[in-house]
């Protein structure tokens, strides 16, 4: 790739990532109030960020409730970027979802989200543009200041049209 | 019980919810974000609820974060409630949780917090005291329209001290 192509894609990356950031504050009221940022939004790569104040809890450490809706927002915005990159309008619903918390955070933290089987993608399109309706799982693993605080897996199952 | 002790316990009761609810709004801004509210908070059960409009999502139903973390909340609420009538300062940690999304929630949507096994609320204590910790499961029934919208569990571990 050259430096200008580079530049290119860097800057389309940035685009993404600033329309992600204000689509989900927009649509979604507690992204909004969770003050979380857009990292990486790409296809291959979600990385969503917040700060510890608006998510601490009586502890003065990150709420449950923020990490584990910070893991979601991440998951759904890497099957939602996925799925629009490959010209599949579609509606994402989550079924289930298992957190682990693994240490306690004192500041801004951030969810990145990756597929658990990277090979179930191509299935997984094929069967939701042939039958409509298609399940896939998503990992997203939580860091604080350099370390893992957090494994996060999603269930979701997609839905073609919008 | 007399009418005169019912009402009385009723009262405690209600009180003691406005206490729960002013202390999460207070000490964690997701809650207060949320604009959570406390329906029943005794040892024997706590039921909060969460309105729709806070908690939305792109698709006009209930935000799976905003779910999970009413479920965490009221599981929480219930051990702290628990311990405290006890008379055992204590500290909860989130350790891991699982949650079900049954389906959509277009509406207020309530989590209603009780222990995974009853029966080991007594060893639980017993550890807590010898060994100054000990871990537990909480179950969270989520209802919204007098319908099941989704199951949690989480597992706490419980420190003793403050």
């Amino acid at each position: 790739m050259s430096d200008a192509q580079a530049r290119r894609e860097a800057q389309a990356t940035a685009i993404e990532a600033r329309a992600l950031r204000d689509y989900l504050r927009a649509h979604i009221p507690l992204a909004a109030a969770m003050d979380i940022d857009v990292l990486v939004a790409d296809a291959d790569a979600v990385r969503l960020s917040a700060p510890l104040a608006p998510n601490i809890n009586h502890r003065d450490t990150a709420f449950g409730g923020s990490v584990s809706a910070l893991a979601i927002l991440a998951a759904w915005s890497l099957l939602h970027l996925r799925l629009r990159a490959a010209g599949i309008a579609n509606r994402l619903v989550i079924q289930r979802n298992v957190m682990e918390y693994v240490r306690p955070i004192d500041g801004t933290f951030t969810a990145r989200a990756a597929l658990t089987t990277p090979e179930s993608w191509e299935p997984f399109v094929g069967l939701l543009q042939r039958r409509g309706k298609a399940r896939i799982a998503v990992l997203a693993t939580v860091e604080y200041d350099g370390t893992i605080a957090g494994h996060f897996e999603g269930n979701f199952v997609a839905l073609t049209g919008t």
